[in-house]
């Protein structure tokens, strides 16, 4: 149990690092307006958010750039164009993801561009060229975070080797990311124990990503601040992948240092976020994402099922059960 | 942190209580049809759920028959026209609230009755008025237990006090109710411990009912039973009063005991709850409900807000804030 001093006060080196446009865009297809992002932009520096995340930085030779709004590629002259030189305390962050980013050719010198963070997204099996990745893009003056996704499935002995050796680069940010949205908090509490043990040792800051498959993201964030997790992913309304992330609206209203504030976020989710569900936009808590939650795999099947506007859950769980 | 081995294994004490008919009839007005009913009734019976709550034993005198569905008076004729002789591992409960139940009129001798549990809801005001309900309900047979409501706002003194007195009766159960759906999990691990005291020097066993406002129905009740709660009101799709309450399929998902299948919970919510809020009835996480619960307010105003279909969250904000 926490002590009750430390939950009425707060930490200094909590961040909140807001992942509407990255982890929401594979809803739409990263189709925003520049209206909605703009907008999503000064609500972040009214807010007191400390990261606002634009997007990816896909590799167009993988994605075809007609096929996605612009914030699959997260180019520094479209982020130039919503935020100008960015004269604000709201550092921007891109994700870029081991093997789909030609991070040589399309990551300029942090002088040049408008970025302040890469995050690098990695399967544990492709931690090598995730620290190349890092290294690199350290080297060109960002700062550098590493998300090691889908931990709920990796080994145990694997996922401590592979935190030691990022751990040894000169990453800034390690993330605990529930990828499947299968966790509970007292598996985070132990998880978070784990990385910080590491984290410790080499001075690095840790991170928290949740999903909401179980209702548990915002949970699970509650949880990982207690614990001593510094960075914390959240989006506008939870938009995100599947059933979505930890809402910001509701991480705002708990932290306690006076710089957040969450009535813009609510007017924000008032203005846009109603019409981007309007307009066909489908993310959020619901059995099939429970399921797939519950059995630990990978949300893709929830997805097709969503897509498909499918409502027959009993049928879509034997289907889950006899592939388990 | 809890125990692993804890975790991976369970405690044969716990039992669910389904509040779906009772909390879930407070958006509706108890207009359940006997299809639903029934079909719930063997939902229950095939998940392993311990205890089906009916509904209120309202007063028929405070509240005219006509403008309510009969859960709102759980009256026995209208149980047994449901479960029969209910010769099944299936208990039947029933809320009596302090005030608003004429329980010496109404409340028959367990022998002649299908209930098995009276469940007395009181606010901490009321305590010597539900004394005297619990000790006349029990001395009729019936399990009993005393839902201690509004928590969240009594001082810390007067539940002592409340507690101590509840714990002296022939009370089985004293639940933890967090009407305003306003505690985070560390408040309840902290609320636990407090009521755990008293429970154990007088051989009472412990209850749980939270509310989704802040999406902590699930995480609180999760919390609660890995720190000693073993009775956990839950119900179908979370259905209840504003943002609901904790999910059958989430609970029944995470709890280890074998007994217990979400299958039939799955199947139910496909083939009833989605037909329920396509009615109009509706329930469920929304900002107006985050507001009251993290203003510690009861929900009724963002009730009136949702019954309005008012969709202007910051002007609510506003005049919340304004009252508060």
């Amino acid at each position: 149990m926490k002590e009750i001093a430390k939950l009425m006060n707060y930490r200094e080196s909590v961040r909140v690092l807001d992942v509407t446009m990255r982890d929401g865009g594979l809803v739409n297809d990263f189709y925003f307006s520049d209206e909605f992002v703009k907008a999503l932009y000064l609500a972040n520096i009214k807010a007191g958010v400390d990261y606002m995340e634009f997007g990816y930085k896909a590799d167009r030779d993988m994605f075809d750039e007609s096929k996605y709004g612009p914030a699959k590629f997260s180019k520094d002259e479209y982020i130039r164009s919503i935020v100008g030189d960015n004269d604000t305390d709201l550092k921007i962050a891109v994700m870029a993801d081991v093997g789909r980013t030609n991070f040589k050719r399309d990551i300029p010198d942090r002088a040049e561009s408008p970025v302040d963070m890469y995050r690098v997204a990695t399967y544990i099996h492709q931690m090598p060229a995730a620290v190349e990745m890092i290294q690199n893009i350290h080297d060109k003056g960002y700062e550098t975070c590493c998300n090691i996704m889908a931990i709920s499935t990796a080994r145990e002995g694997d996922l401590r080797a592979a935190l030691e050796i990022v751990a040894q680069t000169d990453v800034d940010v390690i993330y605990i990311v529930d990828s499947y949205g299968s966790m509970y908090p007292e598996e985070m509490a132990r998880l978070v124990e784990s990385y910080k043990e590491v984290a410790d040792k080499y001075g690095k800051t840790l991170g928290i990503h949740a999903h909401n498959n179980l209702q548990m993201a915002f949970a699970n964030t509650a949880e990982a601040v207690g614990d001593g997790v510094d960075i914390l992913d959240a989006s506008y309304a939870g938009m995100g992948r599947g059933a979505g992330n930890c809402p910001m609206e509701l991480l705002l209203s708990f932290l306690k240092n006076p710089k957040y504030n969450v009535y813009p976020v609510i007017c924000f989710i008032e203005d846009h976020i109603e019409k981007l569900r309007s307009q066909g936009a489908v993310w959020g808590y619901d059995l099939q994402y429970l399921m797939t939650g519950v059995l630990n795999q990978h949300p893709r099947n929830a997805i097709q099922f969503t897509k498909e506007g499918r409502k027959d859950y009993a049928e879509f769980y034997k289907e889950l059960v006899v592939q388990d």
